[in-house]
């Protein structure tokens, strides 16, 4: 009876870590009537980690109002884990502030306020752990927003508080540290997040990420200007160039922000892999399936299957990708990492109906897969 | 050290069965340094029959001049192969009367005189055994011009000769066998054929594939009917309802005329396996790739993967199938057949773009397949 771990990311567009998992699963018990299926759906920090945390892990999944990035109520989910002796809150950032909801606000006046909101609410009820994927967020605002709801004030010349936000940074002036939630400063933090970039400058978070957020080029240098304003006040009370550290770029400077207050960096895949259980799954295992929607050269920079077959290389067990889309181009450098790499799409046909069709052609892909794998596994 | 077939159809439109077949050899040499490769490039009767025979056979291509479906003279391809002690002719009916080959003529005026003209050349040189592919023909003369090469003569009520085109047969009145080469009725005939349809009728050779020939609709009752008043002609010499067995309909009646000539109807790619000494290839192989330009239902009613599958199951051996696109809807149907179905295209892209660049992601796609198989076999 073989054993085969499924471990996609989502693909983007198309189906979530966990319906890509379960799709895998629908395929190979095509073949094999009698198999050992372990779902692992995988997630890199971004838009989805927490369901597939949630899935993998076996965590409890929670709801708490809070604010939106346009400071309007919205109920985000969070996790709780049990982890050696202790609780750890598994938050996302996309919950709150993320690309895909809708949000009234215009970058200059979305906020991270409600993300803090999270931060204390599970402080409240004594967690002391965080794990926090920051990906997929549409906030620009330098984290402020965080530190806001925590108890710092921003304030301007006047010594009024200024909004938590990129239009609100224009007037600051100070942060006055003194109400800042002692807790945190307590808390281990660990950020999922594969960004390396600095908070400012030309690789910072505005530049390289703050267009596809919806900042004009026009407004680029400006907000950068604020970030930076807000950076040195706070990194004074730090005494630290936290500013810029690798990652604090991450998330329009959520990445800034949690380092501000203790966290460290993570890869986010590896996290997942970690939470999931993925390297005690190993042992024993004949197959590990991952993938993606689209695979190319930065699929070998470290995303989700290539961090998973990291692992199964380690653990000597066979690992294919599947993904949407595989960069023809870029096949060469993959190959080396993967016991084959393989697209769903079974004829030539447009991405749209790939991506429309995902469901079905994942597991008819996984199915002949398996034909193949069980015919030399004889 | 892996033992591998690769017995691909051709790609119709992109890769001849033997480029496929080095393709696919490209693709495993990447993964398996060390291997035996056979490669057995197959056929059905139809474009590329004789190339492939001659690829997998080793026998001798030879060139002769005969008249064309114009009438003007071309160069057509024969091969000649020895087995068990005597002489066979592998002639293939698209070199002389090919659809892809430019005719002047329009198809009222097309003839086969050139394939007659080629059986007697064959003939001459004491050749008495004939594989004949009659797949991929542009005529629908019903064969009277094979017949008219070896003596027949064809005539109109006033006893002159008529054109041996469906255009001729309009005024026939009378075929005189008298003359009719007396060497091909000792002959052994095979025809290499996938056509089950007779030669009239609403199921017959003009009506079903007339039309892609460039029979007008209007016309096809009148071209059905000549064939008819040719066939019963021909009949009453022969004593027998040749027009109306199976496979009388194949290549504009080709198939009929040989079967009154004593042909015996077969599978072209059985045929082809036959030749290509597929069985005893199969003697202990690990595995065996087969595939064709399109793969859907029509697969499995005996195409030459699917022949090819049979084959190798029951000697054992696993069979893959590689193909440039494999209808999604028919892959429950064909599953069961193949030890995994895959297309070669590894993201979504255009028809056009995977035809065009068939060569390299055939390589491709084999050399995945390839990583998968051999991280089973370890």
């Amino acid at each position: 009876m073989p054993a085969v771990i499924l471990a996609p990311d989502s693909f983007k567009g198309s189906l979530s870590a966990p319906a890509a998992a379960q799709a895998m699963a629908r395929g190979l018990r095509r073949v094999w009537s009698e198999i050992e299926v372990r779902l692992l759906p995988m997630a890199d920090g971004g838009e989805g980690t927490l369901d597939a945390v949630l899935a993998a892990s076996g965590g409890e999944r929670r709801l708490v109002e809070v604010s939106g990035a346009d400071r309007r109520p919205i109920e985000a989910a969070w996790g709780l884990l049990q982890r050696e002796g202790s609780a750890v809150a598994v938050l996302e950032a996309a919950q709150v502030v993320g690309l895909t909801l809708a949000s009234a606000a215009a970058v200059a006046d979305r906020t991270t306020l409600g993300l803090g909101e999270l931060v204390r609410h599970c402080l409240d009820q004594g967690i002391r752990r965080f794990l926090i994927g920051v990906g997929g967020s549409s906030s620009n605002d330098g984290g402020c927003g965080v530190l806001a709801a925590l108890g710092a004030r921003l304030l301007d010349a006047g010594g009024r508080e200024v909004a938590a936000t990129p239009a609100g940074l224009a007037d600051l002036a100070r942060v006055d540290f003194s109400g800042l939630d002692a807790r945190i400063r307590a808390a281990e933090i660990t950020l999922m997040s594969d960004v390396q970039n600095p908070l400012c400058g030309p690789g910072g978070a505005t530049a390289v990420f703050g267009p596809q957020k919806g900042v004009e080029p026009a407004q680029v240098a400006l907000f950068d200007a604020r970030l930076r304003r807000f950076a040195e006040l706070c990194d004074a009370w730090r005494g630290e160039a936290v500013a810029a550290r690798a990652g604090a770029g991450a998330a329009g400077g959520l990445g800034y922000v949690f380092q501000l207050l203790g966290a460290r960096n993570r890869s986010g895949a590896e996290v997942v892999c970690e939470l999931s259980g993925l390297d005690a799954a190993l042992v024993g295992a004949d197959w590990v399936i991952t993938g993606e929607g689209r695979s190319d050269a930065q699929t070998a920079l470290g995303k989700v299957p290539w961090v998973v077959a990291q692992h199964a290389r380690r653990a000597g067990v066979a690992v294919t990708l599947v993904s949407g889309a595989v960069e023809e181009a870029d096949l060469s450098r993959l190959s080396g990492h993967f016991d084959g790499c393989f697209a769903i799409a079974p004829r030539p046909m447009p991405l749209e109906e790939a991506m429309a069709k995902a469901e079905a052609l994942l597991a008819d892909r996984t199915e002949q897969l398996a034909r193949l794998a069980a015919a030399w596994r004889r």
